[in-house]
């Protein structure tokens, strides 16, 4: 069989995600979002269209850059507001039985101790389909509403996240034993003392001294994802992700992220298969060419520009409000916005404007959508995994859910006579399902906190 | 109609809760509290028996106090393995219409602005059926797990917790207005800036300028629910508690204590009513008193007398490991230990051993159970109702799920044939159900925070 391609659908619990404005399409159904049974249809739906899994974003903070304010950011429920989206899963994993679930957590905001439990018992009640995108956070307007006097410097973060991963394998990986479960009622034991090691760690940020709480879940530690291009980042990601996701405009420079995170994970003893790439795609489509296209029409005429702009705002860090449509954009310089800057310009140009970004954002976000037939997104999707060894897509979703089920009725019954798409769920946990083995390999820095290691 | 019994079911996510032990009888299926199929059918049977709610227990630490270790709290699966209580309600939800939910979340463990989110969630999620189980924590273990180097003084613990308190009604009830939520797709306008209020808040313990990410939920503030007993704890509840959890041995006692805690909620503007109280109570009936008396006799078969101890001593603060069982058992002084030592003297004695303590605890906890024909507990529910004034009763477990199922099978039809409890639910959220007002009444403390107040 050629490449099989992975697909997750990627969401978020709010009503504006990726694409601005497609809320008030007469057919979206994104202001569903706090009804839980319109999580269950949707993950039942997902799992028959054979999705490998659902990838749920997340921000805790709201988006204040754009105006100076907020008020954008509400008319146009930017990813505002937003629930947690821990807790449709467990809902999601009753309705299922073999669909993923990746879900974005925040480990500047969240105490590793309870952390740690909650994501256990996510394994323990999925019956291991938990995955955990690791993200150390951007935004000030977070930092402030948790307390923090401000964002730390970006290479801090990363220093803190290393440390945060240590202790949490500690207590995913070190302190039970596989068999410390005995559950034996005639003898009244249920767990095996002499198996059960206390987690001791005394770092610079964190300090426990503690008994993971929960029992080895299927899992034990959740299947990890993260999403960081920087350099930092990408040595954060060749060392812990097995999932990574990204974003990009072009074949090769996609390519060159994967060569070079795939790389760094060799080099630190790893296979370049252990970590699976997904991209970003926004997809439309329909019967044919021509009804896509009519679709893709009928949707753009709701986007909301404004909106979109508050996102890229936020992104990037720069107040679009404040640019006449046609006058250059002025950036400043830490890192995190030269960054975007540079995809912007490779993009846009060296002199790009509010104009020129507005063009390019013809969905409502700098996500370019593909357009087309089924077949003609196929072969799309088929090109991208061969050229830029991506091995799935994380859609993002424009009218929901009519663009998941347009997917699985057009899409994969294409990619599956083409043989790139599977025909069942394979048995096992998730990370099973994506690799082959329940549990992280002996080569993942996780292995080293096994007891007896 | 006469005074009308409330009943909750009395859990926690793990498999030894209150009668320690009996996780071993061939009928017992707490080891199943991995499985969410395990709670979805429980929340289905509680809802068709008509329970007002079914609350959760939680501990964020482990029972180390009896024998300075954890060994016989592993053995006997006591409150450890412990799972986040919080991720079975979605799913539970999911599965009903009605039934109410109570969480237990430590405040002292969690940051304020990612609880108050989650809480949201779960409100939204459960369509207005959450209650908040408000805690501050007893546990050394606990703070060690958590890197905070012990536990507060007691009073210091609520100092916090009133802090804590006044930043979540703010977030909760400050700010979005009741009618910020447009929800235009015409004009493409999902919230109103105009009504959304930044939270502000520089306390001694918590520093936050954020919006509530969280749009309004049907109830707002969760039902809230507390359980301390000591003076501070009680005044703690005559002013934020809706519903108070009560353990008690004589009804003169508990009457005593209801008294006081309505009494100071008088005094502070709220009506007595404003207050539900819940006992603890542990019942195991049958068709006869003789099949009731018997099924006590095959139950206590399978209490783990150690197990017990170890609950005991992590509550009371003495090591039970330590003393002989004719020995008379001395006591340290802190506030804690001497109320709990209040307790026992209480229905031991003042000279009280070992041996005095187990022959208490029957059952496998120091809740004494209520055994007899279901006309039998239905007169003594009635009883307790009329003489302590309380409103209703947690159900302990048993052998589980078995002992809901002979309570809703047998007790629940005496009490509806005696018109003490409903034959149907109520419309409404679940604060609705229980005090006929879907948000907390302007007499609360939390009202101040309204916008405009």
């Amino acid at each position: 069989m050629a490449r099989e391609i992975r697909i997750n659908a990627f969401d978020m619990n709010c009503i504006g995600h990726i694409q601005q404005g497609l809320w008030t399409h007469p057919r979206d159904q994104s202001t569903q979002y706090r009804n839980i049974h319109y999580w269950t249809k949707l993950a039942k739906k997902l799992e028959e269209g054979l999705f490998d899994g659902v990838f749920f974003a997340d921000v805790l903070g709201a988006y204040d850059v754009y105006g100076g304010n907020v008020d954008a950011t509400l008319k146009g429920a930017v990813q505002l507001p937003v629930n947690d989206p821990s807790l449709l899963i467990p809902a999601m994993a009753a309705a299922t039985t073999h669909l993923g679930f990746g879900v974005t957590c925040n480990l500047t905001y969240e105490p590793p101790f309870s952390f740690a439990r909650r994501m256990s018992t996510l394994d323990h009640l999925t019956g291991g389909r938990i995955g955990w995108n690791i993200v150390t956070g951007y935004l000030d307007s977070a930092a402030r509403a948790t307390g923090l006097s401000g964002q730390m410097a970006h290479d801090d973060r990363y220093d803190l996240a290393e440390e945060y991963m240590s202790l949490v394998y500690k207590l995913w990986e070190g302190c039970w034993e596989d068999d410390a479960v005995v559950n034996d009622r005639e003898r009244r034991i249920y767990a095996d003392p002499a198996k059960v090691h206390r987690v001791l760690h005394d770092g610079r940020q964190y300090k426990v001294d503690a008994l993971h709480l929960a029992e080895p879940s299927p899992q034990r530690t959740p299947v990890l994802y993260q999403a960081g291009s920087s350099t930092r980042g990408r040595l954060f990601a060749a060392t812990h992700a097995e999932c990574v996701f990204v974003n990009g405009q072009s074949m090769s420079g996609v390519r060159a992220i994967v060569d070079d995170i795939r790389g760094q994970a060799v080099k630190l003893g790893r296979q370049a298969s252990d970590i699976g790439v997904f991209m970003g795609a926004t997809i439309i489509t329909g019967r044919t060419e021509a009804e896509a296209r009519e679709k893709f029409e009928d949707y753009k005429a709701h986007v909301d520009v404004e909106a979109a702009l508050v996102h890229a705002s936020a992104s990037m860090g720069i107040d679009f409000a404040k640019y006449e449509m046609d006058e250059p954009i002025q950036t400043g310089n830490t890192q995190a916005i030269v960054s975007n800057v540079e995809a912007m310009t490779r993009t846009a140009g060296p002199t790009w404007t509010k104009r020129k970004l507005i063009e390019q954002m013809v969905l409502g976000s700098r996500q370019a959508p593909l357009v087309g037939s089924a077949e003609q997104v196929a072969d799309a999707l088929m090109a991208w995994t061969e050229n830029a060894d991506v091995d799935g897509f994380n859609l993002s979703r424009t009218v929901t859910p009519e663009c998941f089920e347009d997917f699985i009725e057009l899409v994969v019954p294409i990619l599956q006579e083409r043989g790139v798409y599977k025909t069942a769920y394979r048995d096992g946990v998730y990370r099973e399902k994506l690799f082959g083995h329940a549990r992280l390999p002996q080569s993942h820095t996780a292995a080293q906190y096994r007891h007896g290691a």
